[in-house]
């Protein structure tokens, strides 16, 4: 079992998260694939780096991202920073022959993904965008569901994400709310998840046609210190503009006859991490909601007609991840397992010297969605998806 | 308290519940705002209607309904025929000097909606729509959270109706799936339940933007008896071409600046009459699901932090048409209340020589939505919808 | 199709109910068993009572429950009634020779009930305690599985009633919190339901053990008219002393081993009409709520691991009674189609000549168990149920 | 920020579990009250244990659990064996005067924990019974809304913990099927999780009155190695008596006049992790379900008429232990953050010279407890429950 030496960048809400992640694999599927070594961790000063260091269990620290790209001793670069930082840094490492795995989205557009992307894609490079909620283990069964044919053939996609942390019009004006750091708002922050999942289960998208609102258009200017999110507590000062999304919603035409629409809001009062899909196929349906993620439903159409209806599902043993995991279905799984499984099968892919999805293919891809979604709420038109060459 | 006689056309399964509301009104709104009476009820054979009469109540049975138009006697005339039948009657119903409660969708296309709408606009006529479903208490609760501001400005909307009894391809080519007689597909069909609760909870359509299926082309010719609902059992015989949409997809752009999506489909297995809603509002949320309709999720940004979420009120004594209901919470509330409310505010509106909602104003509305709908999904583009001159 | 003539004696809440059902009755169930006829109607006074005819569509009224007895075209008394006044009224329509139909419990004690089941048991009349929740669809569907075996042998039962409309000790202390009228407090209004549907599903009780409480000790004595309750608006005046539980709580051991426990308390904020149960057997287990009444969940040991769950099963055309309902699971069953249900079955088994559930002897046996519950409550010991000759 | 020494015992599930927490728990809170070192590991023989501390990420390991309490630089010892070398371990590790957390129950018997409290009472160490689901953040808001009179007055509490695993009659005899391993069954193993947190949130018990139940009264014997459970796969072969409860029901009378009841089973098919429970107050009622372990119901007496209902609330950043966990409610709380919280205050103890709950003190009287209601089940007789001198 190999030791593969990671450095993470970025010690916020997302630093936290992966280091759990390092930390509990083996823990939890063992014999692990490879021994995730916890490295250093760059943070923006020698003191917060210093810090996540002792929080997060990293042997050493840095405030220069780049001297993790410069060290030979490093085998996996982890990207956890607001999104304009991605591409310099992947490039950067992809360069260093580093495996990558990077928070999504992959970038602020299309074009910076495709450097990404470009950087990697003739390498033999482990490279993964941590879309991590197509690894709940119930989404993971609603996979094996729809691969053994369980609901025949894919006609419809129903997908949300509801969040309601901005809906407070005096919530400041965080990273997330400007379009030149972010690239999107909800699109890029949520909806993206949404639209991994529907690639995940349905397949391609073929074309989109799209709304997107701003319903609070100012918001207060940061004065201070940002929570783990990124946000600073806002007040009676000056506003700055918003130039991303609250709110965006589309109609997606899939590749092969499926139709479907996909909503993703942070305005939702209610509604704290509203993540859900329904599927119908000419055969049964699934429909999953994050909230209560233990769970999967599923109708069969060839069940008997007086003991038919959707079957709520736990996912434990029985279900994939399942041996990895915990002994009983709803013992419980939380954001961690979903970044526990996340790690597993990145490092997985690194000891088999094979690849695993979602990979910066699959994260370029999402993005040249994104840019299609953009554009057709701009022109009121259907867009076609343009499709990488991979 | 004045009796006012109804001549019923159709004695099947919408024959049935209005019946029954004509027969209950009065036990569970008492005083009575005018007592009902069963007058005349026509079916398409003598012994049909004459069973249909002793079935439903009726003191007296027809096969010719334009008999119940010419009976000076009848001061209601109550259309449950498939939607084909519906501008015909309803037209000499209007010259006749008859109040007119048609099931929905009022006609098949705008156009014929039009001329009903013309023929009852100059008169003091009753007339009324059927789309019951905004009557369930706790959407009618929801009407009235939103006139109180209690969500603030409604910014979005996001409605399904959602049923599987179509998913079957051995289901047999009823009218409900030939153009000639529907009109549309699931669109009339249940769609326009969500566009009337959409108009009734948000406002008007601005413009709208569609996706329709057909997804199953074919189906068994008709060879026998239909069932309640028009269906004739399938086989292996001859199939006939669907012409009407199994789903409808569209998005919306309301007059007031919400936004919101609509989809409706018979082919979602494992969804019975999953008629459901969900707003957003600047100040909170509103979530209804018709397969519990008891009940009626609610949200407040204003509610404290630790004690913020959807609030499940069930319906009852305390709440709209409260008085008339049941008296405690959870007794429970069925499609006969429904009607039976409809019917309630119908009678009320002739005793007080008023109007009610929706009336054929409101159904001819919905038939223009429906209309640019059909256009959307043909052309692929935006489509304004048009308005009524009211 | 032969009409049969009712004297319905109550015009309250369940004479409104009752009067439902037998105008819905054919117009659901047809062709019917037989047409019930509203001949007469019973009040406290004659005013009253030619109101209630007027509202519920009775030929006849009068003040003289009697007269209903002494009218030989009456074929069938209806009990509907506070509960002091059922024996008597039941034991004289049996002895004028009339088919009875009594609102429950059957009435306040054992004793009581053991004379009312005297008065009926060696004739041939049809007799039904009006226990109408176990003829929810979804509790027939429940009783057909244990039936049919398929959730194996039955192991344990527990049951809930929890309603909240007596939590407010300003409300006032209406019959229902007398023992001289009610006989006792949640057991006997609510409680007798879970016991009914647990002899059901399950099977005869053996042995209680119990807890009773009364939580609001006195309450406003009544100074005006009584709402359909029977309740009245309290006020600041004198408080008389409630002698009546207003929680019930016990074990059960059944007769074929399997163990229970129920629970009926009107002291429940949050709840409305909570009736539940959640049945475990060797090969299954059974979940319901009537608050969410359209539905049933039912698990299956046999059902593959990977889908093996809850299933949701909405009642409709496929399940019990499902051909004189609705057409479509969850178009809605409300509370008017437990009684429409009721009295299909009962005028079924006028009709045939045969009996029907529950009866007298049901109602006498639930009585006996409702005393070894005040006997265990008291001495604190396990007390077995005495059981009915029959 | 002081490190401390761990040494756990037992590398199965709760070793897997603990060694999360000890990796965590600073991650997630931070500034952490002291940093957990994984120092030694012991398992039942070399070979087991050194890899459970190369899996789990502890320093050293040993097949000699002795060596544990003997090393001088070991802080605390956490005890995660099975429950008959609870007592054993414990008594040893106090007088070698470290610090300890036990897994729950605390001993197979009252007079077993007798001797684990003896050992503790009169000394400054901190000890710890780890019934880890009152840590659940929805069930420490629950117990800050009843200390905050939301509620009012409790008066009644209803708790379940169903689970299915034992249902299958050919599982195999594993230790927890064995009284002279486990103590009890169903009892000791998950009710006491109920009874623990029916103490935490409504007080102490006065007396009860029980059944106890085998379903299952022999199973195959085991014949190779466990799972993670101490399940071993069954068969054909021999068989063993069952000498424990598969399900334990309890009626509770509380010292403050609450009722109550508790209903434990592994044999309920459908149900995996059901541990709910529901509290009626005097002002209101709160219902959780551990299998949507993000949500807490709460219901106030106090809100309008028309707006009164359950609220689901998700914790998160407002509630109990927000601060540590993650930034937005519900991105998920899993099994291992509520043993993430554990670690916190079990560490806050010991920083903080103080003591924590529930410890060993209220492990003992849960045992009491158990012992009452094994009593009780033999006896039919309501039994009072010993109170510790505390």
């Amino acid at each position: 079992m190999q030791n593969l030496n990671v450095g993470l960048i970025g010690g916020g809400f997302m630093g936290k998260a992966h280091s759990l992640a390092y930390a509990a694999m083996p823990m939890f599927f063992w014999p692990a694939p490879a021994m995730p070594v916890r490295k250093v961790i760059a943070e923006a000063t020698d003191e917060l780096a210093g810090e996540a260091a002792r929080r997060f269990g990293f042997e050493n620290s840095t405030s220069d991202w780049r001297s993790i790209i410069d060290d030979p001793d490093i085998h996996v670069v982890d990207i956890a920073t607001p999104n304009h930082l991605h591409a310099e840094i992947a490039i950067a490492a992809a360069e260093a022959g580093k495996h990558i795995i990077c928070e999504k989205p992959l970038a602020r557009t299309g074009e910076e993904s495709k450097a990404m992307y470009d950087a990697v894609k003739n390498t033999d490079l482990v490279h993964m965008v941590a879309f991590n909620y197509r690894r709940t283990p119930a989404v993971a069964l609603a996979k094996k569901y729809i691969e053994e044919g369980a609901i025949g053939r894919v006609i419809s996609f129903r997908g949300t994400y509801l969040q309601d942390w901005s809906a407070d019009p005096n919530s400041p004006l965080s990273w997330r709310f400007q379009k030149s750091i972010a690239g999107s708002g909800a699109l890029g922050d949520i909806g993206t998840h949404v639209i991994d999942m529907a690639r995940y289960l349905v397949g391609e998208f073929s074309s989109v046609n799209s709304i997107m609102s701003t319903w609070i258009p100012e918001r207060p200017l940061q004065s201070g210190g940002a929570d783990k999110l990124g946000n600073v507590s806002g007040g009676d000062g000056p506003r700055g503009a918003v130039d991303v999304d609250d709110e965006v919603l589309t109609m997606v035409k899939f590749a092969n006859g499926a139709i479907g629409s996909i909503e993703a809001t942070r305005n939702a009062h209610g509604r704290n991490n509203f993540l859900t899909f329904e599927i119908h196929g000419s055969e049964g349906s699934i429909v999953f909601n994050y909230e209560r993620r233990d769970e999967l439903q599923v109708a069969f159409a060839s069940d008997p007609a007086d003991r038919k209806g959707f079957r709520t599902v736990y996912t434990g043993p029985a279900t994939p991840y399942g041996e990895g995991l915990w002994p009983i279905p709803a013992l419980g799984i939380g954001y961690g397992e979903t970044k526990i499984i996340e790690a597993y099968d990145f490092f997985k892919a690194i000891a088999e010297g094979g690849s695993v999805s979602p990979n910066f293919a699959d994260g370029y891809q999402t993005a040249l969605i994104d840019d299609a979604i953009i554009d057709s709420a701009e022109t009121g038109a259907w867009v076609d998806v343009a499709k990488i060459d991979s």
